[in-house]
Formats: C-alpha cells, structure tokens, sequence
C-alpha cells in the first residue's frame, strides 16, 4: 500500500491507482484524515493527468458509498432517471415526467439548485407557492408510487464525499475535468437505484461544455460509469447555443411547462420533450410501450392529460395549483422591459449563456449561496435563432419585482444578440445521441 | 488581473503567470487569503507543468518579501555565502569558513538543520558543548566583522511564505520540482545580503538529486535565479554515491573538521573543501587573493592555522573549545559496534543515502522534528570506494549512546557496502563546475 505521498506523487506523475487506493483516499478524506490541501493536490494532478475509465469508476464508487442510497420498492414498472448538465430555458425535467408517467415508466430524479448561468429544477418548483421539493426517502417512494413520478431534492446524506470535493474544486481551478465531473454526477445519480438512465448533455454558448467533441467526451464517459455499475444507460447531446424554448426564469419556465403540458408550447421544447422521452422509454425496454401503440408520446402530449398528472403530484406536494390556473396573471405583477429590435433581419446570434447570466442578474438565479430568488425575474423571448424581425419589433422582455433589476436591460439583451441581414443555418436540436 | 481562479487555471493549463500575479499569489497566501487548499493546487499545477526562469525568478522574489533580509554594515571585504544542496558526511561549511575567513573573504551563511538522511551545519555545531547558533542579525553582523565568518540558524522572519509553502508541498507530493526547489532554497540565500555564493549541488546515492543531468538542471536554475537577482554565483556538482569524508554523524564530524583544519583529514573532504575554497574566491574576484599568492589556499590549510581561527568563533559563541582538544575522547563515551569485512576485495558500493539513513536511525539525525539528537551517534568509515580490504578487516564502526540502538547495525551496514573481486573506477569528486 502506498503512502499518501507517494499516492498523490503516482497520480502527479501520470501513473493509475488502484481501485483500493482510490476507495481509502476518499474514504480518509471524508473522516477527515486527508486534509483539504491534500485532496486538492490529488485533484489538481487527477485534473492534468487524467483518469482511466476504472479510476472514474472506482471514485464514483467511492464518493457514492460515502453516502446512504434510496431504493424504491413496490413499483409496478421500471423507474427511469434522467440527468441534464445544465442549460438555460431547460425545463424538462418538469415537462417530461408527468408524461412518461402517463406512459408507463416512472420517472424518479433527485434535483439541484440553478448552478452559475444554469437553472435549477429545484427553484423552478419552489417557484409554485407551497410547493415541498425536499422529501424523506418514504414520502419519495410514496409520491412515485402514487403519481409515478416524483423529484426530490438531494439531502446532506447522498454522497457527502461528492460534496465536499465539488466544494474544493471550485475553488482549486479542478472544475473542468470529465473524470472528475462524471464521478461526481454519477456518485448521486447512483444513490438512488435506478432501472435505467438517460444523460441530456447540453453543448454549446449556454453549456459548461462549449464544444460539441468535449460534450462527447462527456456523455461518453458518464454511459460509460453507468454501464460499468450495471445501469442500462443512454446519452442525447443537445444543443444549448441558444435558450431551450420561449422562457428562462423560474415562474416563467413553470408557465411554458404548463402551456406545453397542455398540448402547445415553443417547438423546440416540445421537440426535446419527445427526444427525451422516447429516449428514456427505450433505455426502460419499452419502446413498443402503450403510448406508442396508441398513436405514440406525442399523441398523449397533445391530449393535454399529462398536465392533469403534474396538477396532481404538484397538490400532494403543497403546491398551490390555483395558481397554475392563472400563471400568466401572477407574471403580471412583476415589472417588465420590452426590448425592440434595433433592425430589420433575422437572428442569428441569441447567446444561452450570456442570457442565463442576464437573467440570473434579474434575479432569477443566485450570485451567492445566500442569495433569494425572485420567482417572478426572468427573460421571455419572443423570437428564436433563424426568426425574421423588422426594426422596432417586440424582441424579448425582461421581468423582475424590483423595477431597478431592469435598469440596464435593454442594453445588455442587446449584447446577446445578433441580426443578420440573411437567415442562419437553421440549428439542429439534437447533435449526437449514445 | 485573473481572478485567483483563472491564475490557478492558467497554470494548470500550462500558461505563464506574470509577475505580479505570482507575487499577488503569495502576498495573498502569506496574509491565509489565499487558502492552503488553493496554494497546493496551484502548486501541483506548478509541478507538473513547470516554471519558466522570469516565473521561477518572481516566486522568489515574492516568498523573499514576505520577510526580513539581512545586511551586514561596514565589512572591510566581500562577504560570500556557500549553500549545499544536502548531503551524508558534508561537513565543508564548517573546514572552509574559517579557512576562507584566513584568505581574504568573509563567510557567511544562514544554515539548516539535518533534512531527512542528510545531516545539517547547525545540528554539528550545537554537537560542541556549550554553542549557540541562533544569532540576532546584530550579533552575527558582529561575528562576522571579528571572525570573517559567521554561521547562524535562520529565523522565524526570514521568508515566513517559504516556510509556509514548503510545509505544504511536504505533505502533497510536491517536493521534487526543480523551480520550487530553486525558489525555496533562494528566497532564503537572497535575505542575507551577499557579495556572491556558490552552490555545491549533491548528486548520486546519497543526494536529492539521484541523477547527474537532474543535478546539473537545479545547478543552472541556482545560478540563473542568483543572477537575476544581480547576485554573482557559480555552481560545483559535487558526487554524493558515497559519504563525504570518514565521519557520518555530528561529533564525529566535528571530530574530522578539526583534523582537517589541523592540516589532516581525509583526501576527499580536503580536497572538496579546496574545491569549494577556490570558487568562493572566484565568485569574490578574488583570485589573486593574499592566500593564492602565498602558495595558495591549500598551503593555507596545511599550516594549521585555521584551527585557531575555528577556535576562536566557537568560544565566541559560548562553545567549549576543550572538548574540541580531546575531542576523540569525548567520543569514546559512545558504545559502538565494529563491522568486520566479510570478504577480501575492493568497495564498490558505499550507498551515501543508505548510510545517512542508518546514521540517523542510530540517533544522528531526526525521524520527527520534536527528536532528540544523540550527537554522539554515527559512523566512522574505514574504508572508501576503491579501497583494498580483507577478511575480518574493520569496515566501520557505529556509535550510539544506548547499545540498543546499536543491535542490527552489523547487519544493516553489509546492506550498504558491496566488496569486489576487482577495483572499481575511481569515482570523481567533481562531477561539472558551472
């Protein structure tokens, strides 16, 4: 067995570690006897040097059996998982998975919180007055079985080690690294046990991956860990060059969820939707399901029961779904900026991620931890990449409950966006699917 | 200016650093703004992806400003200053500066403590009865203009971020970098204001550097650094595949530097301390020093007068100078053990760092800082590489103050020592002069 020294020394000088000096490494860390600056040299040297696929797998593992893990028994099918790297306008989570309950699948997700530019599940819910997003394991396998579909928020207990090495790297300059990116998504995703998962992994101006052969890479590796942790796993590189669908923001994107669970909805996020969930009904061994007999997933869409489902899981949460009913009222009472099109063309810039900052500056995401959200603060656009606007047109408006949030907003929309006097290359959707 | 994010990152990246951020870095790590975590990070990016000679050069600068220099006033001649990379039997600082204290330069010298398997300057003095060698700058710039040398532990307020940091990298894995050597070793030669210093860089068994090129490297990057910072240096790289001398430990080494500057000793440890006698009067443009012209610094050595000068610097510091006149009868209190010669032949091996390692384990050295040093333990060779020994021969003899510690010593010397049928190569005292 290597000393700590030489363990770090290995790893520095470009040599793989054993699956058990990995496990003892985290393992040590998380009771403390590797300190801080220790683990942040192993990281920093992981970072350069890079891991094996078995040492991505063995840190999974062991940042994962840091942790408790959730295993929901009694489900009458298959529980699917799905993970987005993050993106801006990706509402998702909330549009597929009262679907796919009406499908035959269960689809069960622990969330997160808006991260840097990205939006978060999590806020996106808690947008809805009332509404519990942390539940007990219990309550969670209870929601699920009721309305097959349940997110949760993760609790201290998942993977703690995964938490305190995010911790680290975001402030060691360790963040960008695949193996160390899919072993932390993978040791919670692994915490609740799962019969199979989809990876949404977001590519370009909006994504952590910027490039689409770095998003690769990306989806790769985290089908990869799964399979190599006996998960039936799929991965869909999206594109994230501009805001999935009309909204970003909190309430806003609760608004589109609804417009598309009731059967309308941009194209684009109604597009994603289906991709999503065919994707996640064949990684559950049920693409000749039920919906796609009767006329396919697409069809149950349009029909509009699903937004009955989300109404009903959203009420056994404490949501108040009265206000679901008047979504378009309650934005109403934030403060808003219309901003016009300073010229006749199409768009051919509309940049994800410097509008997920916009937003967040808003007052749709946090800039610190401590930081309150206002539901209500947001972005809609009201043409997309490739849409002809004439000068003087509506192009987006900006909302917040603080009319001086949107002093500089005009300005600074106008930053993210370019005319050009011909129409772009139409954007694909979907870039690559695995 | 980079965010301490994007500094850390530039680096990882293989960026070069500016100066000032370099300097920013460490300002910030001296004052904990920037955390232990952050700092080892970076230097484990350092590591791996190098310094260049201008970022090598200002985190020098910047650890050498987080303290204190010393400048010593009113000199009547150049004051040079010896640093030796570590070595097993090195005890050169103290046969050349009273030698060169005789020939027309003053010698001064901030030293350490044993490091490892090496021993250390101040540990051998404080091995004399009585001596101090913690020095305030006041006393030492007074010792200095009455001895013309001068040797003092250096203290607490002498590059305090070196300190720091070089307690980091010994717990991350860290340690071999030739910059981070080069920058720790020079922010503590820069705070004594000298007119040149020569390094006597150790390379082979017993040295840091194993390797003659890696030696060679740290070499250049010494006297590159001292250069930049307009300090006149040269470089000797010195063999280290076996002890310096016949004495391994602190009263035998006091024991040998009396010999030598009697005008006896052993051929190597005279002829390393002429080696080195002459570079630092080359360094001081001294060439044609009083000593060169009188015959020479060797003839300096032989008459014996030095002796008297050593005397008197140790009586100026409190040590017994009549332990130094029956100095083998001191040693005498020791038990020892003598290894008799298990086959007729020729040494061809005499691992240095092997026999650094089993002379700290009979008690000359520390294994923990908080050790106590046992000044009379260590171990007299009584042979070399290259020398002709028979049968039941004395190889060696190991003192101890307590017999236990002498148990397996036999057994563990043979481990040191191979004997061949044939003499080996004669092995070179001085690998390259730069």
């Amino acid at each position: 067995m290597k000393t700590l020294y030489e363990l770090i020394a290995a790893k520095r000088d470009g040599g793989e570690l054993q699956v058990s000096e990995i496990q003892w490494l985290v393992e040590q860390y998380t009771r403390a006897k590797v300190t801080d600056y220790q683990m942040s040299a192993f990281l920093m040297a992981a970072f350069i040097r890079g891991l094996t696929p078995t040492e991505t797998s063995a840190l999974t593992t062991a940042m994962l059996k840091s942790g408790t893990t959730v295993a929901v028994k009694g489900l009458d099918r298959p529980l699917i998982d799905k993970h987005s790297t993050g993106g801006v306008g990706d509402k998702l989570s909330l549009t597929l998975s009262p679907l796919l309950a009406d499908c035959g699948i269960a689809v069960g997700m622990f969330s997160g919180r808006g991260l840097g530019h990205t939006g978060g599940t999590l806020d996106k819910l808690e947008a809805i007055p009332g509404m519990k997003v942390f539940h007990s394991p219990a309550t969670f396998g209870r929601l699920l079985k009721r309305h097959r579909f349940a997110i949760t928020g993760q609790t201290a207990r998942i993977a703690p080690a995964d938490k305190k090495i995010y911790a680290l790297r975001d402030a060691t300059g360790t963040v960008e690294s695949i193996p160390l990116i899919v072993a932390s998504i993978m040791s919670k995703k692994l915490a609740l046990k799962s019969d199979g998962i989809v990876f949404d992994v977001k590519s370009g101006a909006g994504a952590f991956m910027k490039k689409q052969e770095d998003a690769l890479a990306l989806a790769k590796a985290l089908v990869e860990v799964a399979r190599a942790h006996s998960l039936p796993a799929r991965a869909v590189i999206t594109n994230m060059d501009q805001p999935t669908g009309r909204m970003i923001g909190n309430w806003l994107e609760v608004i589109e969820t609804v417009e598309v669970l009731k059967g309308g909805g941009p194209a684009d996020t109604v597009a994603l939707t289906l991709e999503l969930s065919s994707q996640m009904l064949k990684v559950a061994g049920l693409s000749d399901s039920v919906c796609s007999i009767q006329g396919g997933i697409s069809e149950q869409l349009r029909s509009g029961e699903s937004y009955e489902s989300f109404c009903r899981y959203i009420k056994a949460c404490g949501g108040d779904t009265k206000t679901l009913e008047r979504a378009e009222q309650r934005q109403e009472r934030a403060h808003k900026v219309v901003v016009e099109s300073p010229a006749s063309g199409y768009i051919s810039v509309l940049d994800a991620g410097r509008l997920g900052f916009l937003a967040v500056k808003l007052g749709a995401g946090r800039r610190a931890v401590a930081d309150k959200i206002d539901y209500l603060a947001g972005i809609e656009l009201h043409a997309k990449i490739g849409g002809q606007v004439s000068a003087g047109q509506p192009l987006a408006t900006g909302y917040a409950s603080r009319s001086a949030k949107l002093a500089d907003f005009e300005e600074e929309f106008l930053t993210c966006i370019r005319i050009a006097p011909a129409p772009p290359e139409k954007p694909r959707l979907v870039l690559a699917r695995l």
